[in-house]
């Protein structure tokens, strides 16, 4: 199976990669041509363009940074739009708003074409192993189509229903994180002011109900004030806000989302927007008035 | 090693036959003495009184229904107060309020005897197979002497400091416990509401950062509306509103569980306080007013 | 003084009657120019459009229904554009979004006119009674220009700066009352189930520190369960939705109208859209769940 | 008609200078008698004991300054209960808690005498001018015959039924309040980041539905930093907690309030619980973290 890569950033490369190694035939693009070297060193052929990928690949996937590279990568001179067509393929798997994803999508069709939005969650070494959350939605018999790869690439590939679906399912799913982050939050700072050792908590937690690798990952370093950034507190924040608002759209009223929306507010108020979400930790700890 | 052990209801005949298998002497007494029938079968002796029990054992372990019986059992006439003094420790596993704990353990004290309170974290299933969570606090020295008790018991034995720190520690556990459940129930309404496959929710959340036991168990019961009671939803509301006492004792603002709090009161408001506490799901869905 | 008038809805017609009453010379218009024959009656001229309107008038008023007959006022054929240039000012007193506002200004500043957006306070019987308070913004020559008419048509006249700023007064204004009237509800559901008397506590608020017309007005008709819509409380969840967005474009945490949003929410997923705002009343009483 | 008074602080000064200065006869009493001097020159009698006090007096009322002193005048040798009895009436009109109040009555009941429990809402300025608002509860026959003191002492007296009602309609009065003033400190910062003048809001907000005294005298003092105690943050945020525990006796779900707690609480851990409740304003403010 022939597959189109666009895109070799920390994700990408390690996403083409894989798929080398796991005997597929993959011809990259990246805007930056001197990138596709290394997956050249392992076999990967390379195309001059997005158009010259996909003329080449029945599918191709696409990993960009942000919107701006994601429509870019489609819409510009040689972009996917000059060669897609009946019986090629596009998958995005970028992690971009609805609007942008409808307009590919919409655009995509209208040449024939088929489309999938495909975020994934997990980051570079999840990438690396193979072991990415792979939210599909969109073309059908597409994601069938795709499923080989999709497989390599992650645990388990999801298949959500119409475009716009998989970026909902993300934004679900960091809502829910960003509350329990903050219920982590409240815990070990009652624990701690209560004087109870806050690395008991850690273990206690570990071994019940609730016990989750965020917990045992992000715990340690909290109590140490690391918050090297795995996922900024902004980019939380913003997918707080964007889920309260699907939520506005269907009346679903949410007081813990809310409620957990304004302490990451609190965490960006205080200038903690660009560490990592677990500082929303911060707030709740004792803070003096900045008067 | 020779343990006295007071209270044959589910949790204690389950910790009892276990100590039994595993090689210790067990001297039990229940209120109901027909109850220690099926363990003096498997090998245990019989205590007519609490008193009893504790002359003839160096620790004697209860695990009552409630703070009255946890009293009685210690200040009625042939309890525990009788028999205890120096040599001879005591260890409470019920779970009550930190005011019956200490009320226990002065009077202990003052006999010369020795206390730990001892609340567990786990329910009939893991009080069979040993895999309870220990969370001791109160004399160290009868704690050492104990763990060898606890290791049959429990996955693990904590000790957490002085009496009330056993009973603090399961408070922000189940804190956190109840504002994970609200998350986890605000994701399911949003999923449901913006036409996502809600068991592709609970997939999804398996497979990332804060898959946990809960989320796995409780998820596909709440989207049956099956809320057969494993933790009464009145029981984790009482908890949730301790827990903000003990913050509001040491100024810790904690507005993510005041939120998940308010939820649950609103659902004993709505007559689910019976029903387990994932009932708590309800309030988020859609509601009728009641005029 | 000349003034021009655009829509004679309940609020324009009772706006320009009072102008009339008070001196002005005034010429109006309406899309239904049938509407115009009660004021003709009391002295006013017509105008066969909004740009003839705007010819003959220096300072042309408009209040309208929606952001659609703002803008189509201005922009269509025969709109306020064709005649507005240098020495000509056009207030917009409809209550709109920012946006139209600001697409408003820009096409007049365009053509050399001068521009105020002036969204209101009060509804039918303050502007009968010149009542209203305004909050203007943009333009302050206009603005002093036309302070002799505001004076007649409110009780004050704000100028809060460049445009945008009336209406995110108006916002700020619409939050803090949303969070009060929670604030409301909630005492007056907590005083009834403990068994106090709900109009005593409205008789003690009513002479206390908090005390304000809205308790008084509204108090009594919540507990008849009456709740006509004079503000729809679909439109007040509305105002705070976007109060709260301008809270997060500047990181500003508000967690009481957060929880106030989120209640108003539940409202709306319980049908209480269409009523009058204080029916979030309803939110805080007995509920029955319904499934 | 005789009236005796225990209890000279700032309240009980100004309230018993005002029932002579309307003619009522009154004996007075203070544990530092020297405070009665004034008040005899006005032609108050004085009585050496509390118990002296109410032999002479058939209603006698008491201010006093917390739970402890409104014990002592009751129980202490020499006290309130020495000469109560049938015929007898005693009001406290101290503010305490139920558990106080209860004490009190039940201690008078048994010896015959009459008891209402009449805390106020108002603070110095108040007492002096008769502006009271009294909060009676208990007794209704001695509420009717004290009903011309109050009168002077107040604007106006509410009789709201069984011993408790008063503290109650209190705590209801002053959470209603605590969730009030977190709406308009919201609003305050809200206006000042989105770059609106907040004094203009003072004064639309003076012109509105929701105008009321506590926003004219405190928003000025607040937007100047100024918290000086009228009534301090940490007494507020023990109503604000106290309120919610009544709500959670009556399953009654508050999220504003809730969320209006947690805020206060934020103050407290800030250090800001001996100033004004004002001070809530901080909370909102820009914080920096304290690490």
């Amino acid at each position: 199976m022939e597959i189109g890569f666009l895109g070799l950033g920390i994700m990408g490369k390690a996403m083409s990669m894989n798929l080398l190694k796991n005997g597929f035939k993959v011809t990259v693009w990246n805007r930056t041509l001197s990138k596709c070297d290394e997956l050249v060193a392992h076999g990967a052929s390379v195309g001059e363009t997005p158009a010259e990928v996909v003329k080449k690949c029945n599918i191709t996937i696409a990993i960009l940074s942000d919107p701006a590279a994601a429509l870019s990568v489609v819409f510009d001179k040689d972009g996917v739009l000059d060669q897609i067509g009946s019986g090629k393929g596009y998958i995005d798997m970028s992690t971009v708003d609805p609007e942008t994803s409808c307009k590919i999508s919409e655009a995509i069709a209208l040449k024939g074409g088929h489309f999938l939005e495909a975020p994934v969650s997990g980051s570079k070494q999840p990438a690396e192993t193979g072991q990415l959350v792979i939210l599909a939605a969109g073309d059908k018999a597409l994601y069938e189509e795709a499923v080989p790869a999709f497989d390599v690439l992650g645990k388990k590939p999801f298949f959500l229903g119409p475009v716009g679906n998989g970026a909902k399912m993300k934004l679900v799913i960091n809502m829910i994180m960003g509350s329990v982050m903050n219920a982590f939050s409240e815990g070990l700072i009652l624990a701690e002011r209560s004087r109870l050792n806050p690395h008991s908590l850690l273990e206690v937690l570990d071994l019940g109900g609730i016990a989750n690798p965020m917990f045992r990952g992000k715990g340690p370093e909290m109590l140490k004030d690391n918050y090297s950034p795995a996922f900024p507190l902004k980019h939380q924040q913003k997918d707080m806000r964007l889920a309260l608002a699907l939520g506005d759209q269907n009346a679903v009223s949410m007081p813990v989302a809310a409620a957990a929306n304004e302490a990451f507010k609190k965490a960006r108020s205080m200038g903690l927007g660009d560490l990592d979400f677990s500082a929303v930790f911060e707030t709740v700890k004792l803070l003096k008035h900045s008067s």
